[in-house]
């Protein structure tokens, strides 16, 4: 059975050193000691890396234990960048646009790239969405569930979902800079508390701000399962109805209409809260994703779906058609459909 | 049968202006406009509240339709003021621990009243919630998400914690400055994002710092069904067997044994979302609360759970049991049990 996981970060073995170039510490930057790869930021151990981040034929080799053929790779969020001048981040972006695109060709059926763009410089980010799209072949675009001061409902950025619209990329949303971070400094909860949140927040932004209702044929999928925003859904939607002079400003339509619009990968560590999932939003919306090789992921990619859904038909859709569906024509022609 | 609101609030129709007593517009003042009730905070309007928050005769006539017969009466969340000396904000909770034992003297079939204390002077707080128990008769305390800088895994909390479980009185957490709030301006997002994280990083911080494990005689419970902290709880549990390094640094105990140390209100605006919080947590830890009379409340108390569960035992659980549990024998008696 063909199995897509749609959540995979990988990272290059090695990459431009903007920290040196623009003396700017807040840029990672990775560095070899003593046979290990760690990230550093702002001058501080920031995380180690493992072969499976950046050794492709090992990746491939994992995967196939777990018998799943393909991987959507996309960056590590640490490399966004945001906060940076946008020119200068761009740098960044290209080479690892110019990776993914790599290993794309290098494994076209086991690797789909999503590209990653300096979003607080719009024009410079469609036009690399552009080039990622048009000239390396990628499937679209991994982004922040914020940007620095923009919630995804910005004005900014409505012309890079213009953008990815027609240029027919999907997109993935994932939580990054995470709410409350400073003020939880204890018990990882940024990433247990904050990363949900931030799903959330990115969810109401596109419904609410109208991003999907303006672009109809705009994909977009939420990592790590939708976050809270699942399982708020009631409340948000009770908001919505009660006061509609706060959170109908924008947009007239229901919440609950827009869950048809999203998709979300599986990656919720809970059999009840995966069937929870299923329930809310259909099968058709909920595909396979891990957060793969990281520690927060799915340990055994496809363990989930396999304990909580049975029917081979079931299973099919949430191991690769979704995925189809939202990775679009031109992931679904390079992998021979 | 037996209805027991666990989360309802209530406000005096007055109370001491401390902004000009003390020359800080931080503090929420009441202001009678044109017949109309308007709290005003920082010098701006900050919210308009209606009878059924102040009048309790309306209250318990609003109740009656629904055939509730009691509440639990805690303050509004705007005047906790944990931002101010615990001195000046003192005489505003004890304004409103007196206004809550008034109501339940005088109502005492109707309302029990839980406390509120100025957690940012643990002293000042332990002292008040000693006078609101014994002197007053309330049968706990509200307290914030977190308070300030501290989350309520925080030392200078630990003794605070240590009376309530002396004195037998129940804990309500409800959230509180709403994380990333001021990032989220538009569609009531701290509300609808902000909040239901605010109560997945009390329930953390209680859990991963001990606070539950060092005192296994306290009862708290988590407001607005516990926010998104029921349906990310695998998550949580992942990242505590994953990184034990960064998660179980304080308490080795995984989370999920704490759940029945736990006790949500229904209040999820949502069937899916109750059963999944009845089938996680269990019935013994769910009860009605509603967040009366506000808007993002139950507008009817107590469908949520007449929808959901239909077996008379499971309602009475619901409605009354796991309530009595919590509340505590002061309250039991109160009632007549």
């Amino acid at each position: 059975m063909l199995k897509i996981d749609t959540h995979t970060h990988v990272l290059p073995s090695a990459w431009p050193d903007l920290a040196e170039r623009f003396g700017d510490l807040r840029f990672p930057v990775l560095r070899q000691e003593e046979g290990r790869y760690r990230i550093y930021r702002d001058g501080k151990f920031f995380r180690e890396i493992q072969p499976n981040t950046w050794d492709a034929q090992l990746r491939i080799e994992q995967y196939a234990q777990f018998g799943i053929g393909v991987q959507v790779l996309s960056t590590v969020p640490v490399m966004f960048c945001y906060w940076a001048d946008g020119a200068q981040a761009l740098l960044l972006h290209q080479a690892l646009n110019d990776h993914l695109a790599d290993l794309g060709r290098s494994h076209p059926q086991h690797y789909l790239g999503l590209a990653t763009v300096p979003l607080q410089a719009p024009d410079l980010a469609i036009r690399e969405l552009e080039r990622s799209v048009k000239e390396l072949g990628l499937a679209g675009v991994q982004i922040g569930s914020h940007c620095e001061p923009w919630n995804l409902d910005a004005p900014e950025l409505s012309e890079f979902f213009a953008t990815a619209e027609s240029l027919d990329a999907c997109i993935l949303v994932h939580p990054w800079d995470m709410m409350g971070a400073a003020s939880m400094p204890k018990y990882w909860m940024p990433w247990l508390v904050g990363m949900p949140a931030e799903q959330s927040r990115a969810a109401c932004a596109l419904i609410f701000g109208g991003v999907l209702e303006r672009h109809p044929k705009l994909r977009v999928a939420l990592a790590h399962g939708g976050g809270s925003f699942p399982y708020t859904l009631g409340r948000i939607e009770h908001g919505f109805n009660m006061r509609p002079d706060l959170v109908a400003v924008d947009n007239q339509r229901p919440p609950r209409e827009y869950l048809s619009r999203l998709y979300f990968d599986c990656c919720v560590h809970d059999d009840r809260a995966l069937q929870y999932l299923l329930d809310t939003v259909g099968s058709e919306q909920v595909m396979l994703g891990t957060d793969y090789p990281f520690p927060l992921g799915e340990q055994e990619p496809g363990s989930g779906i396999e304990r909580v859904v049975s029917d081979a038909a079931a299973q099919k859709q949430l191991f690769s058609q979704t995925a189809l569906n939202w990775l679009g024509s031109r992931a679904q022609a390079q992998l021979g459909f």
